[in-house]
């Protein structure tokens, strides 16, 4: 199975131009758009969204990850084994956070392929390494170094609110399984408390909760935390204990 | 073949991990999104979304359908089999029009099959239910009763507005079969005639129609009626006979 | 492979119903999104779209086409075969431009199969050609003539912008080999020069380059063309030489 994470959208022609070149080199294999609204060419929040979402992956997934500033420069594409799963994308901090799954090794990738358009690396690069792997073949190169990746040296938690959702909840990029139920989240001048879930929670309460993928996410029952808060990607949080 | 009817957004990872759950479970059976924008948070309208379009499927097809806003609380999971067809959502009134289908069947899901997160049971309930309708596998648990459904006592037919679709039109709960071509529809101050279809009103002007699954549709030729007219989703329309 | 061109959107209803004609009719086969945000109501500048992106498909990709203001109306149904590849859409101009792309014949479709919606013959009568081209069927009509098409006396190269992407960058109906590097594009009351890719231009600086699809794409480096230049689809350019 192939997982799509880009900065794209689904409406125009780029992720579909991905989905051919899957569907001609890697026939049968499904494909799945995981996210087409990642931080537009922001790959560091991008990052620790792609790592707690990898984990949707069975082994042997292959992620094709595209948030990719940089197209056209210099910048190194790369293999990442993780976690018994693939990632493949551009080496600017993107596959940096799955990279701690677990076992990882990384390659680098050629970018002297030929013929490659000088602004969609996603297909005509990209692409064509993902089908490779989910049909099984290996990397044919020498292995590198995970200390050289760009965003080695990230945190393993990002205390920032990294995505807004189609409801307006904001997740951050902190682990919900490193706070306690005590803790609390700053965001935009607010110390909110925990719930479980929207329903133990009184209409237009804001709270945080461990979202259905491991991350502290920021949400108003029955409302948009991103209008009611003014959540913006790349806001600062805060987490304290409640006093 | 699966349908999918939810108010996720496709750009996010919601649908797409319904759709890894699918694939891993019901390989090969087509999954095709139906509605992923149905009215956010309300069960009631969406319902009458579902029965009209439930139509494009074949007998066997399933329809996954979340809209969920009590997703958490004790609010229970249902089977439903209707009109040759299966849904399976949460028991909110989103799949009782749809059980209007003649020879109705429902079955209510235990929800503590585990591990179940507390915020998407798109993902860890109702999609490992609807991959294993799909594989003709038969809910193996009593049947309740039709009666006992949340909405078994909504009408047939809901004089409101229930979608805004990506052109501005504005579609009702009312099917088109119940009216003639002499009836008016009152919208936002406006009565407005019957039209077959847009190329035969001048441009500008609006109209309603019997749209392409049945029901009573509000547009404007050439215009975008939800911008026009002011159409929201829940704004009540009176049927009256042209004078 | 079939490939959907439309300006119906992804999250209604309009492209699944179609999809699950195809899946119905000609299983097995990949159906890719490649545009479902064409310029809505505009065959014209969706032409110059078509006829660049077709380039993704393979010989006997079938391309399904739909911007059909005129739905319902009298306007033919079109079968064209064009460079290899099959098109199915109206006779609106939209599939005018692809026809050039070499050793062109064109059919007209009937619209008296039954049961056909006013409203939807995207799913009702072009969704069933495209399936039965995609199993290798071949028109059963008399050839008709390239010359009788709407569109047919259309330039080979529309100086408009034509589509604005997901990112903010204003593609035009120029082909991209049309131009040498120093020509220059005037929009919206700015003259641009050429660039290859992004990461060669200063941050905020406006340019044009030739995209991964061949047409002049207007874009501003690190930002959004259509926001900083004020780019609407429609919207003149005009190619010069630099001084």
């Amino acid at each position: 199975m192939i997982f799509l994470v880009t900065d794209f959208g689904l409406e125009g022609p780029y992720v579909g131009q991905m989905k051919a070149v899957l569907a001609s080199r890697a026939p049968g294999v499904p494909v799945i758009d995981l996210f087409a609204d990642a931080p537009a060419f922001r790959p560091r929040p991008s990052a620790y969204l792609l790592a707690a979402y990898a984990a949707i992956g069975a082994p042997g997934s292959v992620f094709l990850a595209v948030v990719d500033p940089g197209v056209g420069s210099e910048r190194a594409a790369l293999f990442l084994q993780a976690g018994g799963r693939w990632f493949v994308g551009p080496d600017n901090g993107l596959l940096a956070i799955a990279a701690r799954a677990g076992e990882a090794r990384v390659w680098r990738a050629g970018t002297n392929a030929a013929p490659l358009s000088a602004t969609f690396h996603g297909r005509d690069l990209f692409a064509p390494l993902a089908a490779d792997l989910a049909l099984g073949r290996q990397p044919d190169r020498d292995e590198g170094a995970l200390a050289d990746m760009v965003g080695a040296d990230w945190p393993d938690d990002l205390a920032e609110i990294v995505y807004l959702d189609h409801y307006g909840n904001g997740m951050t990029g902190i682990r919900a399984a490193t706070l306690g139920p005590d803790a609390t989240v700053e965001v935009a001048g607010q110390r909110l408390g925990h719930a479980r879930t929207f329903s133990d929670v009184a209409a237009g309460a804001a709270f945080w909760y461990g979202n259905a993928n491991g991350l502290v996410e920021i949400a108003v029952s029955g409302g948009r935390a991103d209008a009611v808060l003014g959540l913006e990607i790349g806001m600062a949080v805060t987490v304290g204990i409640r006093p």
